[in-house]
């Protein structure tokens, strides 16, 4: 039986940005599941009421639901032990960190460059919900935002560089073959990459090599799906 | 029989602020291995030329000479694979990303900040070399490149975000006991700690408390070092 995962759709069914939604589907393929995912737009709360809260990924797993993208990769490490590691075959302790760094340094940045896209992106039914919502935790309206995405890409790049020393050494973060330490960042560029032809890197930057081959994991998951290339070679929609 | 550290001293023996070299001792100790350090200094070249280069730590384990603080850990873990695992109990590429952000955001700045500092406790016969080699290195004075810090702090102060979210969860970076992880980025607040009365860490951040235990893992090992308290309460020499 497929894992159902609820994954956050744009107008477009396909068009999938959220980069935790991203994490967990990346994870879900890491152990070989089999997976149904279920466009799912911001304002359906009803459709995952049954997880006690409102917000994406939620999976259903053989009846049992998880929320939670840190959640779901601890259950699916648990639950699907057989499987590929998730964490190096070690405790999470370390993966938390890169998850926190990702979040905490990445994220933001890409979340306000790319806002203004999103906006342009989502379903009818989200676009007032999500301005509302960005907009009284910003402060400022969705466009301005985003305005200044020209000056806010040269200091992103230059936090990107824990990660560009890491593949002096091996071609993934996991190592020589990718884990939860890949998903979690390449979900935050799987997320500007759906919705956004702003370049995140600059052409010839090794970390663009990197998100080249994580498109290509799990037989090209991310690579399937509609989106802009960001990296590598000319834009496309 | 004992483990050989050569270790990098200050003028006082017992003062040691390479964070190369504390991140091995932590990591003997994790391992939990009798260790005999060596204090040594920039110029004594010949003491480690066994190891053919001219940088700390260098070990010396059976017979085996081993340098280079990251390929000394990943020895360790091989070696004394039955003792506590440095890396959560799997593969350490997660760890290596950890090394990278604390060797490539925060050295950088503490450094920095605490040039002029390790100057002043350096040996005499360290001195000129330090100077010579940090100042062609910088095309700066050393005490030009430590003048700016109380501008530098505030931002390095934001930059520790990612392990300030850490902390939320658990009280080490390797969750509830140190390994690597946490090693490796005290190590870098014990190189200012041994030189250094600059307050790192404001009053009242949760990194304090977590450097506080840090001094007191291993027996202590850490606290029982020369050094200034940079965290939690008054300054001392």
């Amino acid at each position: 039986m497929s894992v159902v995962l609820f994954d956050l759709a744009c107008a477009q069914d396909e068009r999938r940005f959220s980069p935790f939604c991203w994490r967990t589907r990346l994870a879900l393929a890491h152990k070989g599941l089999e997976v149904e995912t279920r466009p799912w737009r911001m304002v359906e709360k009803d459709a995952i009421a049954m997880s006690g809260q409102g917000k994406v990924p939620v999976i259903i797993d053989d009846g049992q639901v998880v929320f939670d993208s840190w959640t779901i990769a601890q259950y699916l490490e648990d639950t699907y032990a057989d499987a590929p590691s998730l964490f190096g075959g070690g405790g999470p302790a370390a993966y938390e960190f890169i998850r926190n760094w990702a979040d905490g340094v990445l994220l933001p940045f890409v979340a306000r460059m790319a806002m203004a896209d999103i906006l342009s992106h989502l379903h009818d039914k989200d676009r007032s919900y999500f301005r509302e919502v960005r907009e009284a935790a910003f402060g400022a309206t969705i466009e301005q935002v985003s305005a200044d995405r020209d000056e806010r890409i040269v200091e992103f790049r230059t936090r990107l560089e824990p990660l560009r020393r890491q593949f002096g050494a091996h071609p993934f973060i996991g190592g020589e073959t990718p884990d939860y330490a890949d998903y979690v960042v390449a979900s935050i560029f799987l997320m500007s990459r759906a919705v956004s032809p702003f370049r995140l890197l600059a052409a010839g930057d090794v970390i663009g090599d990197w998100a080249e081959r994580m498109l290509d994991v799990h037989d090209g998951l991310a690579r399937a799906t509609p989106g802009y290339a960001i990296w590598g070679s000319a834009g496309e929609a």
